[in-house]
């Protein structure tokens, strides 16, 4: 697969959303315009984006199946992933039952806590295992992708061992930066970075309206 | 306050959190360096994007309890910021007791649910609410933040009813893009979107390596 640059494939999985709701709204096609607006980005950059996948647009724009799974090809979500979760507070308890991720190909396949009380738990479909046998779970089970959802201060422990049991990538819901080898790519999905991105969206929309 | 492009906004509540793990640990300095290296982008960006502080650096870097106060206010979060959170499923519950937020000057106020079997059941310290009182605790309370965390049919209503009651801007966890008017920004937190973005740097990492 050619080199996509990252900011293009944060942006395939937007737009991949955006294809998701045309093909179950029933349409057939979709246009550039059609996911720039629904976006917010120029007609441009999206086009710019598709010319790295292998899909021809026509004059009603691109067939939206087509799209769909040329974009899922290229975030690697054609084959599924395998996902273990790391905390079982309420906020791994959350992700765990998050009915989206099954629908995207995400499968969890297990969740983790070090407190007593909360092993042994049902989760869903899923029962809280004992961080005492992580190890042995993730050498049998090889997980792509290992979700962090511990208080800051365990999330670097977290991280080392999947790390050390071959995870493919983290996803670092904690309040705190975890350091991985170049190989092993992690992707932060701080809220509170969200809440304070949005807050000085608001403090700036006050001002130019005061 | 001058005009702060987005993405520097974006970045400024990276830096942020990673000042407040300085000031934690007892560091009084903090280098762009520090910063960069800690987040993965350049020091020549670190410094671009602080020029829009009224901030002096030194040859040790910068004040760290300096820089914090600085960023905090150019975010909009000296004054703390009023938080309302729509839906009180597993995520909704999940956000309403997450306790970084309070730690960082986001008050949750309230949540509701549509749901009666869920509505006065208590989530931390507050009870779920009813839809149908939604629109007076709005005129009330009037909260800054309106977190969105219903399912996606769901997430265009909850995003008008809080639009009409003037929220200040909304926070979208739904799986589903809204519509709301120029003057309410919108921040989507998709974490299936995180997923997607994390299971495409690891395909790539594979090709690389095979």
């Amino acid at each position: 697969m050619e080199r996509i640059p990252p900011p293009v494939v944060k942006r395939f999985s937007y737009y991949l959303s955006c294809v998701d709701e045309c093909v179950e709204e029933g349409k057939d096609w979709i246009s550039s315009r059609d996911i720039a607006e629904s976006i917010g980005i120029t007609t441009s950059t999206v086009r710019y984006d598709i010319s790295f996948l292998d899909v021809d647009g026509t004059r009603n724009g691109y067939r939206a199946v087509t799209l769909r799974e040329a974009l899922s090809k290229a975030l690697g979500l054609d084959k599924g992933r395998k996902v273990v979760i790391v905390g079982a507070g309420n906020l791994g308890r959350a992700l765990a039952q998050h009915e989206e991720f099954e629908e995207c190909g995400f499968h969890i396949c297990g969740i983790f806590d070090i407190d007593p009380s909360l092993v042994g738990k049902k989760v869903g479909r899923l029962k809280v295992r004992s961080m005492k046998s992580i190890s042995a779970f993730l050498r049998k089970e090889r997980p792509d992708i290992g979700v962090i959802a511990v208080p800051a201060e365990s999330a670097q422990e977290a991280a080392d061992i999947l790390v050390e049991h071959g995870i493919g990538g983290i996803l670092n819901m904690a309040s705190t930066h975890i350091i991985t080898p170049p190989t092993v790519p992690v992707v932060h999905a701080r809220i509170v970075a969200s809440m304070r991105e949005l807050s000085c969206a608001i403090r700036l929309q006050r001002t130019e309206e005061s």
